[in-house]
């Protein structure tokens, strides 16, 4: 586990040789000693052996990584799932064209999208966790000591499956004996928990074209709201600042219908995600005021999840007050939408 | 200038057809009604009418961006110049393969280069940009009603011919009475300066491999902290918490040897640029103190700037302090190294 933490910003950077320097750089067409890797037909190739990542989500824009090697490629009930080992950001996890992780820069996704709200509040005891198949949201969680229970419902098995043979140190949330399984609709799951079970709801999903599609909509949220003790929170995954306003901006009309207590918007970096960063909405239902923007539970104050987990990569206290405030542009859509 | 205002991330994003989802998007291999715009030799390109911008000092991946229409092709003497009309992030200025600026994120780069410095000190008066052949920092400094007098030395007059003719919102800076442009080596023009000229530097350089190389050196530093106030204050631009950890560390040293004030670091999101951030050193000569994290000269609390330059897209006091919270992995290692 103590070698997970090299991995965030450390990889060694290749020193450019003199002759590659001042524009005359050469498209590096081949991997492999030579050969091209061959990429599975669904799996978009802009330069042979190099993943890109196209999508009418961010049409005329693509981030490619070079392929090293073919790990994985199968097809769900739901998706295509390929994992692919790349030169510089180490292992990828790609669900129906899209870079869900690499292993040099998941800790930002998962240990924002879960700390942000688990901070928030005192001694979250009951966790739930919508889609985040491949554990490292369950990781993140199993940090907190306070936590008794922790539920994920996870819509397709075959990322389960994939993340325990290909990214141990993600799945290795899993592992926890306070983590229970359930892999079906999460919409439906939410439907049939008694009102008022969980102290926070973690929704780890994709984007909203695809099976995630319904966690982005007003009924999902009044699941979750219900499914939430009064004061309870929620984080969801919510696009990016960049792209995606004309989306966050109906999150952001939907959940301040649905959630009577705060409503708020953090971004992080994650580079190999379109336009480079993430955001998540954070809402609380009515009860206790949650004040998202002080964390009051710190995780980076307690050392005792080290120890199995390695130390953080990339949340602190400081970044997450730091995670909300947007830029002008985004902070005037976004708050004149989220106040009450 | 108002519709300027209206870029920054609020481009329409077309939602997705519904055969366009689920894993099956083809490649869009052409541009302008089928034919595929050619594209400069020198231009790197993966898609057949994308331009994608690979280099040495971020392997194994690359960006990439659909071209409408080149629009200009040059060599200056010291680099490639190429603008482009993307498809969906605006004109695109390239140097040597890398972009400089896209009309659609270039706020985010100019007014946090300019108004992190520029507000963390009280009147700034004299300043001095090194680069910025653009004139977009020049835009913001002059938003600065303090301000008297503004150097910039940039060593490409093509840049500047450039950006005069294809970004005329952002080459408006050029257009203050209080703005004097020198063309030439601004490691030499700093030499030439009388000791404690400024109150603020600003260096806006391109990666340290081609012509801004020595930018990035100490001896350039001793010039640019000797050119400075008591108590004036440096920004230079400083590469990616993901990417470049290890010029970054080199840089912090170098300062933290080179200025007696205070030594941080802050990064902000800028789409178009490797790993999707950019960062930022920022340090004060000894003198009157400077915290950086607070900002005692709020431009955004000043309004008489809008009418010439249009709204501030980006940048706002909250994001100001925001953006000198790091990552744990980065702030483990910038500030052990910037301590005193």
């Amino acid at each position: 586990m103590a070698e997970a933490a090299q991995s965030a910003g450390e990889l060694p950077v290749k020193r450019p040789r003199e002759e590659e320097v001042n524009g005359a750089v050469s498209v590096e067409m081949e991997v492999n000693n030579g050969a091209a890797a061959e990429l599975p037909e669904c799996m978009s190739s802009v330069i042979p052996g190099w993943f890109s990542e196209i999508s009418p989500m961010w049409p005329g824009e693509a981030h490619s990584l070079k392929v090293e090697k073919i790990l994985y490629q199968g097809k769900s009930d739901y998706q295509n799932v390929i994992v692919f080992q790349s030169s510089t950001y180490g292992k990828v996890l790609v669900l129906d064209g899209v870079i869900q992780l690499t292993e040099r820069d998941e800790c930002a996704y998962q240990e924002m999208i879960t700390h942000l709200p688990l901070c928030s509040i005192p001694n979250p005891r009951k966790v739930l966790v919508i889609g985040g198949g491949d554990g490292g949201v369950l990781r993140e969680v199993s940090r907190h000591a306070s936590v008794e229970k922790i539920d994920i419902c996870e819509i397709d098995k075959m990322v389960v499956d994939v993340s325990k043979q290909f990214f141990p140190n993600v799945a290795v949330g899993f592992e926890d004996p306070r983590v229970t399984l359930h892999i079906g609709d999460g919409v439906a799951f939410l439907k049939a928990v008694p009102e008022g079970t969980y102290d926070a709801v973690i929704v780890d999903s994709s984007d909203p074209i695809g099976p995630a599609q319904e966690l982005f909509e007003k009924p999902f949220f009044a699941s979750v709201a219900k499914a939430l003790r009064p004061g309870g929170v929620v984080c969801t995954q919510a696009e990016s600042i960049w792209l995606h306003m004309h989306i966050i901006e109906d999150i952001v009309v939907n959940c301040r219908q649905v959630f009577k207590g705060s409503v708020n918007y953090a971004w992080t970096t994650v580079p190999t995600y379109p336009s480079g960063v993430i955001g998540f909405m954070l809402c609380s239902t009515e009860g206790p005021p949650v004040e998202f923007k002080n964390p009051i539970n710190p995780i980076d104050a307690d050392e005792s999840h080290v120890k199995t987990y390695g130390p953080l990569k990339f949340y602190n206290s400081e970044i997450h007050s730091a995670a909300f405030c947007l830029p002008s542009f985004a902070k005037k859509v976004i708050e004149s939408k989220a106040a009450k």
